[in-house]
């Protein structure tokens, strides 16, 4: 008997999974929520508010994932310690804090405690937006090529807006650090007593590829004349996803009720590790990560650059595959807003009345209609757009109002909204030679909405694969887990070989309708049409009505202080 | 001490206003719904079910306002019947019927009451709508010259679609009738005896301009080679608005218990009766007749032809002047969509909390957002475009939105959309040489929305002049009728020198904001621009998003068969 414990740390908590690798079941779950939240208003610390734009996280909070979450799954299901083989790391990234030689986080230390930049940056920090601007728009005049394999833009989230901004804003704590490492990174640090980088977030994240290694200095320099060491903090030796860290040190296996024999893997991010946990090995297949947003991740045997993807990294989901990620800013969470802001009294008490979810009752009425039948076309760009436009400055559209037009008609028309955009995105990577043929959807969203996924195949006009688990990414994570402790032990000598008996199973396939097709092309004929010009050559049309908002919002903040 | 009454009949209902002329106050008000409604589902002479897009009434409701409600403003006010002096008709348009040669309609006589075109069609009968496109396409064919004075388009609602609707489809009817008279007509031709045509609905409705007469003969053969003579049922002698079409029939006076000597005035049009009743006799000055849709009237001495609007009739509102007419189909309808499908329970609750309406609410927590706030821009064509694009094949847009994006702010944005309509009627009736210096706010919404007149001002940078009175039409048909009385009796030579002392008094000025101009200025150059790129260069975007929908419901419709 042989079991894997996968970590799967999310925004506002962590997941941990137990999976028994002969039966390939997940047997255990506990979900730790973090103490502390996201710290995005006040800074604990200080009891100051925090400036907009920022996120950070207590670093105790992730500890205390494995110090409650592991012990739980034991004793939950009673299986000896002795039997757990191997542990496996996921995490939201760009995810990053500055930790001394030893891996102590400075915002754990009392001399740092109060400096914000202390503190671990959550992915959604987005306070460095003026240093990724200026980052852009320098290695598009310098013409970079790095530029290229992130779809021609990076983002304010990753790792170097964020360094950088450490660097200008608080050079002592920049000074003060050896490291500032990926949160992934770090646990796996902590579990083990090894700093062994992963190359997965080195590759999406700052901006280094096996092929052709990092930006140049010069190019640093040119951001910030004084930042001339760039891998200063970040290092220079990156280990492929499904590598052995190392094992469990003594006194942390203790902790956590377990052997010290445990291999861990090299950390991984929550969208890659999906890949493999959904069973995806081989070109063609697109996974789709659906919640809050989208993320789209394919692989292929080669490397193509393309515009409207977040990023190609070589291995970056499976050994030797280049992996492409894409993605959609708001897609569960344009729903919640549409019943928070949108659904009349009724949905409410019919809701209530059956003991059911707003979601259900909209979902039943929604999926009474027939395709084309609301006359609308929405675009999803609520949060922005991430692909194709990369562009954050655009805003949601709604085509096709009438006075016939019901609350139902819409929801059904924001579903339909998400799935137009991935299909803009497949488009985008068939136009560049690569070829989706199957969909393969996990997440919260694919259970909870069978009519969503029929609209993926009918409007993609693909099959849609929905995985059978609710811990896809902490499964993931587990399977790295089981590969690191070797074939002899764990019995896999790979990824790709963990993921042909360990994915998870099947659940259901929505294979198209050729009607509804039928409708939804000419549709999305529409949706083109408007996306092309209002999202390409006229987004000044958005950007400029975003430009009076923030105007008008500034001059009433400026009124109300007079 | 003299008084005249003013009788405004609706789509649902009459109101009979009795207006004292001494005081210029509306001292009663009765009002009358219809018993048989909108006649649209059922036929109630078979009991079958009619077609879409049909819209019927009944002529005996009509008269029940006569008698029911002229003894109750009596009864009501114990106003002597000797000192009423005149009655004036205001009515819908192009409401119509088919009557004998004594004007008795054809639906009242046992052998025509089981054909549906034998009855009244209301102006929002649609079923002559194949006709209007070939009238049209005809007209621009033959470049016919009367097409200019209505904007380049006439509508399925006017006169001759619904009259070659009754010739092509029930010939019979055809035949028996001697005349096809608007309602307003009738009423006066009950009332005197008289048939007096009014020259407003010939005008606006008949094709009819007292310039240019009426299209040639051979224009209506190459729309119907059988309809050859086109005025044997409309006429050819039409009298000007303000004009006495006589006084009241013996056996009529005493049904209604007023006395003979009362003078009636030729017939006229709810929306254009309204010009008078608000106090507006000169150039400068838009009429906005706002209720569901609003109604623009405005006034000038010369007649210029110019697209997007719906008509130019001289003498159509006031004697002398050319009456320009252009309007927005949805407004109040459209606000009310919007709190049916839009508005989440807690403004019910708000609501029921406060005794107040969900529009108060609504308009409440929209009135504390600053202009710009929102960074949403919306279309109003919810009910397709009337003005500018005389285009029923549009629909509603909203652009911006958020995951900010609040109901208020968009309750907001849709009370936007419909003053950057108006803006744009202005600037068109600008760019050909009319310009209007002041807005003239009239019916439901202006009383009920002071946040929306605010709007108004400050969107089209004109002061906004709200009359205060719930019964405009109904006024300024009392003010006809005081001028058919004559000067002497009635103390006015004119429906100008009566609007002078009659109309309904200032309620509130809205002057505009010159802070709220700025951010609207910006916002309105957005809209024009996507006005032009989807309403007009490109509208086949709109229109094929309405083929889709007609297509799939009719797919539906056909399923639900088999």
């Amino acid at each position: 008997m042989a079991y894997s414990i996968g970590v799967d740390y999310g925004t506002g908590s962590g997941r941990v999974v137990l999976l028994d690798l002969d039966e390939a079941a997940e047997v255990a779950v506990a979900v730790i929520p973090y103490q502390h939240g996201v710290i995005d208003t006040i800074f604990p610390a200080t009891g100051e508010k925090l400036p907009p734009d920022w996120a950070l996280q207590h670093p105790m909070d992730y500890l205390d994932v494995l110090r409650r979450g592991i012990p739980a799954v034991l004793a939950e299901t009673g299986v000896h310690p002795a039997d757990v083989i191997g542990i496996g790391i996921d995490f939201t990234s760009c995810t990053v804090l500055p930790v001394t030689q030893t891996g102590e986080p400075l915002c754990m230390m009392a001399e740092w405690a109060e400096h914000p930049h202390a503190w671990p940056k959550l992915w959604k920090h987005h306070a460095a937006q003026p240093i990724a601007d200026r980052m852009n728009q320098l290695a598009r005049e310098r013409d970079e090529d790095f530029l290229t394999r992130y779809g021609g833009r990076i983002s304010s989230e990753w790792y170097f807006p964020k360094l950088i901004e450490v660097f200008e804003a608080d050079p002592d704590v920049y000074q003060a650090c050896d490291a500032f490492v990926e949160a992934t990174d770090w646990i796996v640090w902590y579990l083990t007593g090894n700093l062994r980088r992963n190359s997965c977030t080195a590759g999406y994240k700052a901006l280094w590829s096996e092929d052709g290694g990092m930006p140049a200095e010069d190019f640093f320099q040119a951001v910030n004349p004084g930042f001339t060491r760039p891998l200063d903090k970040l290092g220079d030796v990156f280990y492929p996803l499904g590598t052995r860290a190392g094992q469990l040190r003594e006194h942390v296996a203790e902790q956590l009720g377990l052997h010290a024999h445990v291999a861990v893997a090299v950390g991984n991010v929550d969208a890659m590790v999906a890949v493999p946990s959904v069973g995806v090995s081989r070109p063609g297949s697109l996974v789709m990560v659906m919640g809050t947003s989208i993320c789209h991740l394919t692989v292929s045997h080669e490397e193509v650059r393309l515009p409207g993807i977040t990023g190609v990294v070589k291995g970056g989901a499976l050994p030797g595959l280049y992996a492409y990620e894409a993605g959609q800013a708001a897609v569960g969470d344009m729903f919640e807003w549409f019943v928070k802001t949108w659904v009349p009294e009724r949905y409410l008490d019919e809701a209530t009345r059956r003991h059911a979810s707003i979601y259900e009752v909209l979902e039943e009425e929604a999926a009474r209609l027939s395709p084309g039948q609301n006359g609308l076309v929405a675009f999803d760009w609520w949060n922005g757009n991430r692909s194709i436009l990369g562009d954050a400055d655009v805003s949601g559209m709604i085509f096709g109002l009438t006075l016939a037009t019901s609350t139902a008609d819409v929801y059904r028309a924001l579903l339909e909204s998400t799935a137009y955009g991935t299909r803009r995105i497949i488009d985008n990577f068939a136009e560049h030679g690569i070829v989706i043929d199957e969909l393969v959807a996990c997440g919260g969203l694919p259970q909870k909405s069978p009519l969503l996924m029929q609209i993926y195949a009918d409007i993609c006009g693909l099959p849609v694969v929905v995985r059978d688990s609710k811990e896809i990414p902490a499964r993931g994570a587990a399977m790295f887990g089981a590969v690191a402790a070797g074939a002899k032990v764990g019995g896999f000598d790979s990824i790709t070989s963990a993921s042909d008996v360990l994915a998870a199973p099947i659940q259901r396939t929505y294979q198209p309708n050729a009607a509804a097709r039928e409708a939804y092309d000419r549709l999305y004929q529409i949706y083109r049409e408007l996306h092309e010009y209002l999202g390409e050559k006229n987004v000044h049309l958005l950007h400029r009505l975003k430009q009076v908002r923030v105007r008008s919002l500034n001059d009433a903040f400026v009124n109300q202080l007079v």
